[in-house]
């Protein structure tokens, strides 16, 4: 079984190298791309859409346009397999593009490069068949459980949701607080610490994935909204706490 | 050296076990406590105040109520040290409310049982002399650091500064997450999992703290508005992306 990786940015570079590390026969293809990981072939485009298993690892608002660009070009047989950050949007993508004959798995490897420098044991991946036979499905979900990732199956849409309100709301937080310009200080508390860890580790991906999430996961306006009311409640209370002990003062 | 603590709620009990720990001779007060840590003994309020150095462990907005209170108990010689996390507003209450005689330190262990679960070492303290002989200072200087703990000098005016910008942000964000009432999720990332540790820990810590924090530190306003602005500065920048992306949807 022969694997391409589509994009060889930061996600895909680390992807392709893991899959490599797995004794996996892996190629890679990239628009602007020069070096691969140990293990990686560098190949064009025409090669890359003639392996047997292909991962994209295009940008999320990039996804529509390539898979669009490049199904023609797909064989029968050929598996597909996301790596978008959000599911629902990629899913229907693969569904309307895809030729006849040409499976779909939609995944979430929920960890890149900075989370997963230590190794990817115990780190979660999302997978969810969109029109694939279900042993396709399973033995990449074996494969996967072989590298100590811990598998999630479930729907698209539960992911979106669920991921809206866990890594939407990290990294809204983290592009916020990246805007006060945080600095390190002696006074450093264990909270604040943490909290400088999770501003460099969400403001270390690249802007367009904040963008891509925030955009099509049709949850995240509405944590978004809620989470602007909830700084608002905090703010009220604090307002009227002000008032009732301005005596004191 | 006989040492009183005044004030044993959550902090207080947890300070007066540290210093019973370090081989004291202590005693604590409060005005509903019933248990003490071992190795301290439970006084009333008049034994407290007639002890040589005396640390309150009250609520900050409760702070210059209970100093004004005692204050005319208090012998000359004896050593009063706030623990408040504000610096300012303590140090002018000792400043004006204390007798001629009495002696004052600011300080502010920036821990508590939570992060000093596991011991205090390498955990910072301030300390700042507001009305008292330089080798008492250097005295309590050396004995923190003889626990371990990173003793920070600095003027009451910088501690504030730069607290309300640490430990004043991240307690802010912990109580705004926490009205979303935020769950464990199998899709969490390691971002996530921090983020969620760090709501838990600031809301651990008693509301009054959260409150006291916010309205007693005079560079927490700033703070606040600062940080509303980011939030909707990234908001602003997310809806002129959706418009400009409109024709791909």
């Amino acid at each position: 079984m022969r694997i391409g990786i589509y994009g060889l940015g930061r996600f895909g570079f680390f992807w392709a190298g893991l899959l490599a590390k797995a004794g996996h026969d892996v190629c890679g293809y990239g628009r602007h791309a020069k070096t691969v990981p140990e293990g990686v072939r560098l190949v064009d485009e025409d090669e890359l859409l003639s392996q047997d298993v292909i991962f994209f690892c295009v940008t999320i608002s990039a996804f529509a346009d390539v898979l669009r660009s490049v199904a023609p070009r797909l064989r029968p047989g050929t598996v597909v397999m996301d790596t978008c950050s959000v599911k629902l949007h990629p899913a229907k993508v693969m569904q309307e593009c895809l030729p006849a004959g040409v499976y779909s798995i939609a995944t979430h490897p929920m960890f890149g490069p900075d989370s997963g420098r230590n190794g990817v044991q115990g780190l979660p991946l999302v997978i969810c068949g969109v029109n694939c036979p279900d042993e396709i499905v399973d033995h990449w979900s074996e494969e996967f459980s072989g590298w100590g990732l811990s598998v999630l199956h479930m729907s698209c849409d539960q992911h979106d949701r669920e991921a809206a309100w866990s890594q939407g709301v990290t990294h809204f937080v983290g592009r916020t607080l990246d805007e006060l310009h945080l600095k390190p200080t002696q006074l450093a508390t264990l909270g604040y610490t943490r909290l400088m860890s999770i501003v460099e580790q969400t403001c270390n991906d690249p802007l367009q994935l904040f963008y891509d999430l925030q955009r099509y996961n049709p949850y995240a306006p509405q944590m978004r909204m809620e989470l602007k009311q909830a700084l608002e409640k905090v703010m009220t209370t604090l307002a009227s706490q002000d008032a009732d002990t301005e005596f004191l003062r």
